[in-house]
């Protein structure tokens, strides 16, 4: 076991997959170059009007059928199939609208610097059609679903059309950012206290410039609590690791920011979750990205992060048998489902659900406090990197 | 109407309700006042023993039937009514057991400058008695309901043990803070871009500093969303605002900062929130305390508090009739249960109460992005503030 405090000397230098030439242009795209795109798509249905035609648009087709995983890049991605909406369908009428109404909006928030959260684009968008008594909007899951459309056809992200989902995640750590946007505001978040800051929802490279980093690594943390107790430890400091606290599920602008310290910065990416379904799933979707958003993975996953734990043989390794939780009839549906899919198609990774599922247990992050409040930030994470002693 | 982007001039000076000397003394004290009151907890305990005597303890009985609302000081308190829990009794015996683990042990935390969350010292203080087939504790409601135990005995809240919950809220503003407690470091809210500060779990005076604020008020926001939104307009700086994300109902961190804001800066606590019965709730919960926190109203409550909008009114002067939602049958009830609680017992609030319900809708925050994105900072919020437009 390593010696109680004692620093790791090296770390695994990071790895980082090979990214398309397409992707490194999409990453950087700012508001003009997507303002460009959606501009050309829209003249495009203006000429189809002025000829007479159908007007039409073609965006991604969605769902399960046409997700598929890339094993060289790592990546879950959306296949080539496409669907096309056009006006003159009745059944399409009312999407047409509303989707046209949703791209002008945002072609004016990039027009303007401005940026709103899905919710504000659905009440800003929402009135009565004159001389009808329909309204444009009667959802909010309405003006979502034109945006994943529009993310589609213009083959972006909602980010960079300025419009943004709820933020969750804190990030600590010897980092220093830039806020373009925002009074250029420069701040390092090694210096917030024990609080951190609290990751926006977008993280665009032409708003938010990482201009520092003085770390080894990014280690992913599921709770709140675990993220606390590293930081009382002085984890970060004396590891050189930067932490981000996911929180649970990892929103989509604290992927953004993993993604960007993975592939700007070049540092490897640890998660550290719970031992059970939920936090195996939070690890894949930082990982390889997620089904639900499987056209967005360039944008968001970091195909070479290692998962550190908990694992089932930690509960051996460390005499945990009396802390583990039993596994609800759900956890062990889910991992069943987990089996199956490509991204865990790996000796490590069949071997550790497997065992989970013969025992019916799962492990908390938080049970390590069993043995000692400070042996997470002393021995656990500190030796599992020194050796590194990875899940896949 | 205001003109649009006119500063207000004058705000509401803030009315402080006087707290008692107790409470002023309660709110400041450190770990070494808390310690000692375990300590001299613990040794009634160990005289009992030595005298043979059944070893108890006394802490306050909890639930509904002792929960009072002071009309005098605006909070909701805890009553007299106790509670012995003597070693004994058979049905208490393993109950006393584990308060004593987890005073030990806090008392531990408090001696070596620790901190612990609710779920880590569950997980620290599980094990198995020996010569028995018993733990320690089977579930993390046994140890939080003996953390609350000690709460009542102590007459402390859980912070001052060193035991927190899970943090959530931002804060973003001009205050300075400094966490003395982690190597002074020394912040400005106002210069952290666009993200703000992640607000700790636990906010105590000897260990956060509010060095400096410069602002006239607290804004206590709901969503996420509509707290972005306002940084994104400069509203903070512009009206000299402290913007506070609750995200949702408000963390104990998050309303120990309001609390602390209040009382020690003099500053008007405004909330903003969703016109429908979590939003009210939220604000009820920041304005006079919740009845399951009965006991700790004096740390965390604001009687003060004004409440700023969504409000039934604001639909008919602004023309929100199109961007209302319906009412769901559980809104109602909780609308119903609400209108009976003391602390709503008042002209302005019933008629709000019963305004919604017969027209059975709800408003939220982010509906005024029908009028424009810009109205809520430049125009609603102004105004308000301006014209004290607040229900009590």
């Amino acid at each position: 076991m390593a010696k109680k405090g004692k620093k790791p000397k090296k770390t695994e230098k990071a790895t980082i997959k090979k990214v398309s030439r397409k992707a490194r242009i999409q990453e950087k795209e700012g508001p003009k170059e997507i303002a460009k795109r959606i501009r050309k798509m829209s003249e495009e249905i203006v000429k189809q009007i002025e000829k007479e035609q159908n007007p039409r648009f073609v965006t991604k087709q969605r769902g399960r059928g046409n997700v598929e995983f890339e094993e060289d890049k790592g990546i879950i991605t959306l296949g080539n199939k496409s669907t096309t909406r056009s006006f003159l369908n009745i059944a399409h009428t009312k999407k047409f609208l509303q989707t046209m109404l949703v791209t002008s909006k945002t072609y004016d928030y990039l027009l303007h610097n401005k940026t709103a959260s899905i919710r504000e684009i659905y009440y800003e968008l929402k009135h009565n059609i004159e001389g009808t008594k329909e309204n444009t909007f009667d959802d909010q899951r309405e003006s979502d679903s034109c945006i994943v459309d529009l993310e589609h056809s213009v083959d972006t992200i909602r980010e960079k059309l300025n419009v943004h989902a709820n933020p969750k995640g804190t990030l600590y750590g010897d980092i220093t950012l830039v806020d373009r946007a925002h009074n250029n505001d420069k701040f390092n978040c090694l210096k917030l206290g024990r609080g951190g800051w609290s990751i926006m929802s977008r993280i665009e490279p032409n708003e938010i410039e990482i201009k520092q980093v003085n770390a080894k690594y990014v280690l992913v943390i599921e709770t709140s609590a675990m993220y606390e107790r590293l930081i009382e430890e002085n984890f970060a400091k004396e590891n050189k690791a930067i932490l981000v606290g996911t929180g649970g599920q990892a929103a989509r602008g604290t992927r953004r920011l993993i993604h960007r310290l993975h592939y700007e910065k070049k540092l490897p990416v640890y998660a550290f979750t719970d031992g059970d379904p939920y936090g195996w799933y939070i690890y894949s979707v930082v990982k390889q990205g997620s089904m639900a958003l499987a056209a967005h993975s360039h944008f968001l996953a970091c195909p070479e992060a290692k998962y550190i734990g908990m694992t089932m043989e930690d509960i051996k390794t460390y005499g945990l048998e009396n802390v583990t939780e039993q596994m609800k009839p759900g956890d062990i549906k889910r991992a069943k489902e987990m089996q199956q899919y490509a991204w865990f198609k790996n000796k490590p990774w069949q071997q550790e659900l497997k065992t989970a599922m013969n025992l019916k247990i799962r492990i908390e992050q938080q049970a390590l406090a069993n043995k000692s409040l400070e042996f997470v930030a002393k021995e656990y994470l500190p030796k599992k990197i020194k050796n590194k002693e990875f899940l896949p």
